[in-house]
């Protein structure tokens, strides 16, 4: 009988298999003074030191590695506001395949620079009057490449669950019993993949996804039961995270495996990426910093046991994080 | 017969029984945006995950824990430009201890506000006109407290030596040989713990200073063989590396284990600083960044095995890293 859904846990356990020594292992950090200001336990997995400062390098190549030979001259045609578009372009780069990337002309210029960088071809398009995914569909026609989306898709979804897999076993080294696990959602791919991790090794772990409260359409979706957007023109400062609604692919396993879905406000991001600075000594980005801010700001259920936060980005303008850092 | 330093690899091993459990394990991370840079592995000991933001609570905590129960009700007193400050002021809470704080009144507002949140008393001194020997030794005698200097104490320099013993564990998990170490250095309390830690284990691994090129007295001291001292007046942004010439306790240590003293502009701090930010995602502060930039501006002999860096410390105050990080 064939799985109601995209992905299973072995899917995730493949995957880790495939980013074996390849992608970066990144640490699971705790701080005492987090740990007293949120009354538990609670254990930081910091994905920007992983390639590219994402989680996305990890989706990315478990996609591309499972290309078949053949079509590995045609490349890769992807879409994405940066953090995937990066992690697309650095996959490419170290499976010798062109990259071509499709990102809105107001993505962060530090993502666009290093997009660039890695060797993949940028195409800008405007992200309130084109259609991504059509520009995507015919850049892949005409140059014979194969799509890589940023979360509907299966090797994407299982290789952003690896994040899961680490958190379980660095939680279990530091000796922490876990209680909940916050995880960032846009298109719910990181979230679905570490859920899938998280729940088939210990189902009394509750995960929840964590938006930005403008681009709350998964947390409505999942106490609706339906497919939920987000109203025309809604603005959040979290750029990795302005999806629209949930994956076709992604929400039925969000729905079928969080305990809820948390929103936080802009002020309540730039709050958490201060929190980073000063006291986690970590770069946060915007769309990085949504599940410490539901930690920090109590908006996570109550647990005894410790919580994890995926601190799942960092690559911000050093313009918005200076002024972020020095507001008073 | 007695030994000819403070110190011994024994000391190291002590201080690190005693940090257990309580000392962060920071994390040793490596990007391959670093290696390819350098041309090598690059392993990056990040203290800024210290308790405090800096290693001085490692020295602070092995020092206090040491003080006998008839002496603890003076509490201690510290001289300190702030991460010492800071270390103390954590050690001393931990032990449930006063805390006493001579700080330069031009010390990082960061700094300040934070030894002061950890519940030490502040005495602030004019660092161009007044002693903070002959302040904190008054002030000691006065309360009955138990002085605690910043590196001139076999106690505060076996518990820095701690880095070294996690970053020859660290390293050889991670699977790499190392060849050299890069150690910043003020008074040279972590330069003299880290290379007697390392120089136990493996001779053959070369351990370098790295100081402020204004505040390069014991690159300096190294080379003359007597003690150097920085001319009057010498300015660099590096707060926490001060130190005018060498300690009298921890040079002696470095003179016979360092292979040499390594020293880098102000602009070059700066540079590392950024690339931290842009690529390392890690928030560093200016004195905690000149090993990295001797990495990075090819300031180190070469070597064809692993050089770990220690990024000893990320207290740095918003509206300075802001102007950093958006320099252009």
């Amino acid at each position: 009988m064939p799985s109601m859904f995209a992905i299973n846990a072995d899917d995730v356990r493949s995957a880790a298999r495939m980013l074996s020594g390849i992608a970066v292992r990144t640490p699971l950090l705790e701080y005492a003074v987090l740990n007293e200001l949120a009354g538990r336990r609670v254990l930081v997995k910091f994905e920007g030191a992983q390639h590219t400062g994402s989680f996305k390098f990890r989706g990315a190549y478990n996609r591309l590695a499972r290309i078949e030979e053949a079509a590995r001259a045609g490349g890769v045609v992807a879409w994405s506001s940066g953090n995937h578009a990066q992690g697309v372009a650095a996959a490419a780069r170290l499976l010798g395949m062109r990259a071509t990337i499709v990102m809105p002309s107001d993505a962060p210029a530090i993502k666009k620079e290093n997009t660039e960088a890695l060797g993949a071809e940028i195409v800008l398009y405007d992200r309130q009057t084109e259609s991504r995914e059509d520009i995507s569909a015919a850049l892949a026609a005409r140059l014979g490449a194969t799509l890589v989306p940023p979360f509907n898709d299966p090797f994407v979804i299982a290789g952003q669950g690896t994040v899961g897999l680490e958190i379980l076993q660095q939680a279990e080294a530091a000796g922490a019993g876990l209680g909940q696990v916050l995880v960032c959602c846009g298109g719910g791919g990181l979230t679905a993949g570490v859920a899938t991790a998280i729940k088939d090794a210990d189902p009394s772990i509750d995960v929840y996804s964590v938006e930005p409260s403008a681009y709350d359409d998964t947390a409505r979706s999942l106490v609706s039961g339906r497919n939920e957007t987000v109203a025309a023109g809604a603005y959040s400062i979290c750029d990795a995270l302005l999806t629209p609604s949930p994956g076709e692919m992604t929400f039925p396993i969000n729905q079928a495996l969080l305990s809820g879905g948390l929103a936080v406000t802009d002020e309540q991001v730039k709050g958490a990426m201060r929190f980073a600075f000063e006291k986690l000594k970590l770069v946060v980005e915007p769309g990085g910093a949504v599940a410490l801010a539901a930690v920090l700001y109590s908006l996570a259920p109550r647990t005894e046991r410790a919580t994890s936060v995926v601190v799942s980005g960092s690559n911000v303008d050093p313009e918005l994080y200076a002024s972020i850092i020095s507001w008073r």
